[in-house]
């Protein structure tokens, strides 16, 4: 369906990019510096979680169930922390490790003990000529580079409002056994908001993939980050394993980073009994045991999911408006052009929005221009190569309402100026 | 030269070890159970560092020369943490990457870097078919177990009273290019307590690889963990590097784990410009960034080098005592027999132990026998495979002082009891 511009006359157009240009001149004028480039919490967020740094004191008992939090020891993270991620993620501590402050750094590290020593006593990932990973896409730029940086084909595969295309996925999956991953977002996914539905799950746990050493990779990264009143289901993926009676296919992950503090939250990861004892076994050659102040300091607060339900429902109530902002200004600005569509999601850290064919890297371009950073275009797929060059992630959660409005009307206008030009170079 | 029992005649030796066996008896009747086997801080030591838990708190300002400490940022580690590590180490800031809690874990990153992605654009060693690292001996067995996992051949280089065999690590260092590095605790080492001198140190800096890819692991664990009034002093390698006209030959790396709380502490390491550009281009896939917090409160807890050493007295007054006991309860239990010598360190964390030929492992399972745990005999060399089984680690630092005397008791009854029943044997 033609947009707005392509339906206007060549006058009519020409005067509207010269009406455009004007507005853009004015906001370059203002000199911004503007960031909606990443998915950092503000610090009006970073604030809630200050009172965690009272907790811990030098007349404290510094024992965790027994367990000493002061000398070596516990390498799986103590217990009281892997009972709190084992909650988060619903599952049973048993199978948690807590270790550093990372979830990125667990999944590298799982990838490279994949690549270097193999899985389930398969060949190692590198020793196996080319091999393959699956990219969810839109999807995060930082696990697209670690699969690359370990010379991995990353296969984008589109995502649709459910989750990934299950039927790509099955039959990449099930028929090629250089597949040996996919990396998985599964709720309010990077960048694009989606929760994965229940069919989607399913369709997951109960692949039969052609490589005994293949994994799904489920960074539950947005697990508890619902900012709306009534926040997205994602059924468990070990209750999905279990009912398609699976096991040994999912390495899930998740941490505090968003929760408390990025870069010094607590990080976990879970598994099968046997891969978690696999995973176990390689973290002994590579640490000593894990930092357990902050796994105390985590425990103390957090206490358990009520807790960190109850935390986070004061993220939300920073987070909220600025997701409403985006909607708005989005809306107002470009809700009747039909040049763009955009998610509006119930969680997360991002809005996913698509503008015209060939658009994205000339808007942010324009945006940078104007004063306001976005996420390079093409960040979103495997390689930086976006096939249509539309999408664009908008991370509003950083800047102030203020700062975030401005940025907005910023990006509106780069929208229509590049889209107006688009129009006009087609009618050339 | 024979030793006493091996002097005695049949019939005083079989008393002798009637004798030995009594008070072996004895002791186990005792149902000990006491641990000299891990290099831990006793809970006194890690109880000296309690103040720092009271230094965060939710009213403090949260960023340490204008970097944030509460939110992603500073990959390197934050300025004030890159300082004071390279004020332990003696090197510039610049050069410096302060990152989780365990240099054992960036030794493990570097070696895996070198493995899967090679060093300095050449081949990763991975794909060089079987590449050596060299491994003074007796030393540290984490060490040798990264490089072992990595299916590194672990060459033994013997180790004298001022470091290692230097003409033999020059012979195979500079003959032959598949020798890709070679794992230093440079001061007070693990477990001779031997402090490099300054001919070996200058020896190490002058050294010219046959492999482009050769690197020295200098692990300065106990760069400051001297417990005696004087300490040793430990070249400055970066200077003799300097000296010599080299670089990109050494990557250093130190922690406070023994300064303020095993497992709890900052990791950091430094290598030439070159090189730390490579480790940080290779970090910056596997992590987002480090934790700060742990860093900010070492920062304000130990200030600089000067705080650090004041901090390390503490330790050495609840330290010095142990290693004292040890050598008063070895001198005088068998000091007049001739069975066995032992080192005898003014810093780091052990004492090292040689028995008769064939003596180690029976004695380390005889105490265990009499309930006192030591570190597995051969664990000093690579494999644990010590060539003349005479090697035993001691580690005195975490049992009480009266522990330790009775661990000590049973440990001496022990090398009796195995040096005459090995002098009885070589009488048949």
């Amino acid at each position: 369906m033609p947009n707005a511009y392509e339906l206007m006359s060549e006058a009519e157009l020409s005067s509207e990019i010269a009406s455009l240009e004007a507005q853009a001149e004015a906001l370059r004028a203002k000199g911004l510096k503007l960031d909606m480039a990443r998915g950092k919490p503000s610090p009006e967020q970073t604030a809630l979680s200050r009172p965690m740094l009272d907790l811990l004191s030098s007349t404290m008992d510094l024992t965790d169930e027994g367990v000493a939090v002061d000398n070596y020891g516990a390498p799986d993270g103590l217990p009281g922390a892997r009972r709190l991620a084992a909650q988060i993620l619903g599952v049973d501590p048993a199978n948690v490790i807590v270790s550093g402050s990372s979830s990125l750094n667990l999944m590298h590290d799982t990838v490279a003990h994949a690549y270097t020593h193999g899985i389930a006593g398969n060949k190692p990932w590198g020793q196996q000529g080319r091999v393959k990973f699956l990219c969810p896409s839109p999807g995060y730029d930082r696990h697209f580079r670690v699969t690359a940086y370990y010379g991995m084909e990353n296969v984008p595969v589109p995502m649709g409002p459910d989750g990934p295309d299950m039927a790509m996925v099955r039959q990449l999956v099930e028929s090629d056994p250089t597949v040996k991953g996919i990396w998985c977002v599964p709720k309010y996914a990077n960048p694009t908001g989606v929760t994965y539905s229940d069919a989607v799950v399913r369709a997951f746990a109960s692949l039969e993939p052609a490589a005994p050493d293949f994994r799904i990779f489920w960074d539950n990264a947005y697990v508890v980050h619902t900012f709306a009143d009534e926040g997205d289901d994602l059924l468990n993926i070990y209750d999905a394993l279990a009912e398609a009676g699976k096991t040994d296919l999912v390495y899930e992950f998740g941490s505090t980073a968003k929760v408390t503090f990025p870069s010094s939250g607590i990080a976990f990861v879970t598994a099968s009994p046997a891969d978690i004892k696999e995973l176990r076994d390689a973290f002994g050659v590579m640490h000593v045991s894990p930092e357990k102040f902050t796994q105390l300091a985590h425990v103390l607060y957090l206490r358990d999911l009520d807790g960190v339900l109850a935390h986070m429902r004061k993220h939300a109530a920073i987070v909220r408006p600025r997701f409403e902002l985006v909607q708005r200004k989005l809306t107002e600005g470009l809700g009747d052009l039909g040049v763009a569509t955009w998610t509006n999601p119930r969680g997360g850290y991002f809005v996913s929005f698509d503008g015209p064919e060939g658009s994205a890297k000339a808007i942010v371009s324009l945006a940078a221009d104007l004063g306001v950073k976005l996420t390079p275009a093409g960040a979103t797929w495997p390689g930086g190569l976006d096939p249509h060059d539309t999408n664009i992630r908008i991370a509003p959660t950083y800047p102030s309402l203020e700062d975030l409005g401005a940025a907005l009307d910023v990006f509106v206008v780069a929208v229509k100026l590049v889209s107006a030009r688009l129009a006009q170079k087609k009618n050339v």
